[in-house]
């Protein structure tokens, strides 16, 4: 049996949770949250996990993996403490929204040699999945030209905003990642450009809530990504990918198999609402995916560099919007 | 120069003989219509034709062919004229609501052999025909069900369905027509229910608006027909022919490209509107092999015996639907 | 807590036994399957149940409910089981083979007043009941047309098909009772035609893979079915409901959400396979029900009645394809 | 009777001759192309007009307008002498591959006032007209980031590659065009990237193949553009406007209707090839719309200044991709 701990029992904390401990081989003996929930309880009474303190977990030396899901203030210190343990560590992104305390995290991962994984979902998507095969098999040709779309489908609270750490470490990071996985190389250039046009107390609280952000590829290839916090028909997570010899859609996945037509035209289902929904047949893969590793030493689909240099991409992104300029990302580039 | 006459000025003979006269290698001599109108004159002047009566045609010998596109109940006696002066003709379907009749025209223009071509427009279009392309060619497999639908976008006035023959030899003769075309081979059972649903004035006129036909071919093979006079979204004209390999769709056209989405779903157009424009491309191509008929005696893709077996199938479901038995339709079937 | 039993331990029952086994307030007591399994032992691991005989469980007073997923030819015996120990139950279609026998069945039931849900889960599935709802709610307008498509992936065993009681009552039975689910009353006519054009095996077997079926109501709207046992392209399962305001398609819905556009077109993902995972959602929502009728007595979308009625149509297609002829259906009709 | 010139009997001149020529109240009196060609005899042919030289045409009074659609590095020269002879005119983009030589003719023509309308046809193809009708109306609510592809089906020969400008000015140009058209305001900044990934002659003849470029507006919104010289479907021709209440998209129309599915999926057509058959309608329209302009002086969707602005904006791209810096726009911004 492989036991886990879990850290958070909040939204995303709450669904890993419950997907480990729906594997066969996997029992999850704790729940780490200071703030007591009806959730919390709810996690604990149907997985048999026991609410304890961090310390709790880390004394005990059989847990195999901790699943790190808390509020992403807590997201480094837990990673230094899994790596002074030994434990491995599955991590929800972003580590953190200081980018020198991410590299200095990501080099005492990479140093301790502790297994980890991060929380990039969308590559244990069976479409992005699909795509990324098709494409690293040769079948699709070079891929030219990356197209991207992330809107929500509507502004979060603007506490969330003021916490989250802006909408490019917070949403676009998704993209940055894809882009680098779809494209299997690293970003040359970054430029940005984003405003506030759907949620004016999300400009007030120093956010944008509308961006478009161009990348350039090492070896010269394209990449656009749209970006906003409010599509009208509702969760709109779409990509295109435009290589030598064909082309490569992931479209948005709708509510329901219902099409009406009537004079106004034929009108088919919104797309499936939200995340958690949208994704969750990819956020069970993780899961199995985290356990295979612990299991097996597999390597998952993305890594703590990879957190790092999607990171590193939001960043950029930020650095170009706020100058008007274009970012040149030099080796182990940094924001000042 | 291939010289040519039309017979009737109305809706579908305009449009023939516009786009016969658009033909390099035709010049559209006569028109022949009864009945003085704007649009009989504006005909005359685009294509030079003269106005003249039946007469003047038949006894022109430098008339190489007619399109008769008059009213329904003046065909048979053209057909006949033409067969007397050894003119090629293209006639519009239905050849004449009295299926007698109709076998008598049929057998006369057969001993003639003079050329004869039927308007099944739908042959021509390019939908069609790359459906009944593929399965012919053998790669689609056996034709094993064939489902088509073909509703109105709303009830033609009272006066129009008293003169039509009733909405199955008026409207599904078509799709019978396209049974025979799709199968290649002929028809063995027909069943037909109908009522009427939409247009309480039409079953006073004695007629239906909502039908559904079932027919079987020779060799077993399976048909469904779906028929009315109003669909809410506009002009329903599809067809799904399930083969053995693959299954292939006719799916109506949509009038324009623009989709929109809003938190109601996904709306894209309405089809065109109605078969006039939905077909322009099918009588184009009519006319061009028309024309060819004409010049070379290339067997049009639909002949005066299709014209018959349409109309049988049409009485057949007829008497199927008034009787509520299956008819089986022996050699030589006619309905009492 | 409510305590159930599940009889049959195969495909079916495995799905209904893990989800009522998964909603917080059901315990799974017994699983009843006389043949050892692997799936038998695996389902009893995971609910904590006891594989008993049937007798142990008649003899539980503490038993709410019973499923019935077994073999057609035990349904009829546990379903008067159930009536005699005055436990409630869901049943899956067929109730048997013998029409005689459901009558009786059926008789029993309502006799005894005992509380039935019989498993046509296509009422549950959240796209055809949107279907159901919009026209009751009168928004569609009168619903003139139905016309449904169910085509297996692939023709089933030989020996499946030999038990099975034919195409109509193990296949089609679904259709006939979503005829009855939409249109809101009962049928008047039923004409059937079939054949075996997929697999001779099947057609030495005595059966059919390939049917259309038409069918009028006592109102006289129309419905069409065509079914057979194999669609090039996967699972087809499709409804179009043409009513006087609008039209509703329920769509197949697709494996994956990528589309790939190359030279040859754009190409999206085959359906879903099978009836399993097309209906997952329909099938967790008829044990919601079920549970919730054991509660509180709330109505199921099917009873015996509708088991019976269906059933009823499919024998009158049975007769309809033998003799080639139209049946009527009057009060009480049975097979000879 | 409105008397008009073509000026080129190409690809384009062909087809907006015989779009005028079939107009009722038009007569095309004159052809001018210096090159012999079977097409300019077939358009003379055709539309009963005289080929002619330039000087013919401008002192001949009775002409109403010119339709200049020779070579681009005529378009100047005979936009100055229609501007002398005081003729209404319709010219091709671009004005001229000289920036400056734009500006001077541009001015020459708004200080005599000569009318004169400019060949973007997409703002008169019926879908982008839609989008920017229902903008314009409100339903739509603020257009917040409009994302356009451009993608020829296959690069054009290198010949015409070294005469066109490059691929901003010669096809990026009508995207530059649709983005003012839409947000109904000027550009603010202009970011374009852009390389060699499809021909390495392209690249060896000093252009590009596959582009990405971001605009933002005076006030704030959001432009993308992704263009290239080979989609491996077919021609791309794409736009999507995401405003605050829906989103509109404008999708490739498709060659024809059918769909065919099999084990693979459900393919439907590639796009309509290519832009004289994609945009037929909008070439019609355009015509109709210049003979308006020419009896009551109605104002084209298209002047002059488009042009100028149009063409600002793709020399922008074009120093902003050299120096790979954003361009800013302050007013009268010119290339140096």
């Amino acid at each position: 049996m492989i036991k886990l701990a879990v850290f958070g029992a909040g939204r995303i904390g709450y669904v890993h949770a419950l997907n480990a401990a729906a594997l066969p081989s996997v029992k999850l003996e704790y729940v780490v949250d200071p703030v007591p929930s009806a959730q919390r309880a709810d996690l604990a009474a149907k997985t048999g996990a026991r609410i304890v303190e961090a310390d709790a977990v880390f004394s005990d030396p059989s847990i195999d993996g901790v699943i790190i899901a808390s509020s992403t203030d807590t997201h480094a210190e837990l990673i230094l403490l899994s790596v002074a343990a030994g434990t491995a560590m599955f991590c929800e992104k972003p580590i953190s929204l200081n980018f020198k305390l991410v590299t200095e995290v990501a080099e005492a991962v990479t140093k301790a040699g502790t297994p980890c994984m991060l929380g990039f979902q969308r590559r244990y998507d069976p479409n992005f999945r699909m795509v990324r095969e098709r494409i690293q098999s040769g079948v699709s040709g070079v891929l030219e030209q990356l197209v991207m779309h992330t809107r929500d489908p509507s502004p979060p609270p603007v506490e969330y905003v003021k916490r989250s750490g802006g909408m490019f470490r917070d949403q676009a990071i998704h993209d940055f990642d894809m882009a680098r996985y779809l494209l299997g190389e690293e970003i040359r250039t970054v430029y940005a450009v984003g405003g506030c046009l759907i949620d004016p107390e999300i400009g007030q609280a120093g956010d944008i809530d509308t961006a478009m952000i161009t990348l350039t590829s090492k070896s010269g290839r394209f990449v656009q990504m749209n970006n906003c916090r409010r599509a009208p028909f509702g969760y709109d997570q779409r990509l295109e990918a435009l290589c030598a010899k064909e082309v490569l859609y992931v479209e948005n996945r709708p509510k329901d198999s219902v099409m009406i037509g009537s004079a106004q035209g034929f009108t088919s289902a919104p797309p499936m609402n939200y995340f958690i929904e949208r994704f969750a047949d990819a956020y069970r893969a993780e899961m199995v995916a985290f356990v295979e590793m612990l299991k097996t030493g597999a390597e998952p689909l993305a890594g703590m560099a990879d957190g790092l240099e999607a990171q590193r991409l939001a960043e950029a992104a930020i650095v170009s919007m706020q100058t008007g300029k274009v970012v040149e990302l030099t080796a182990g580039w940094q924001p000042d």
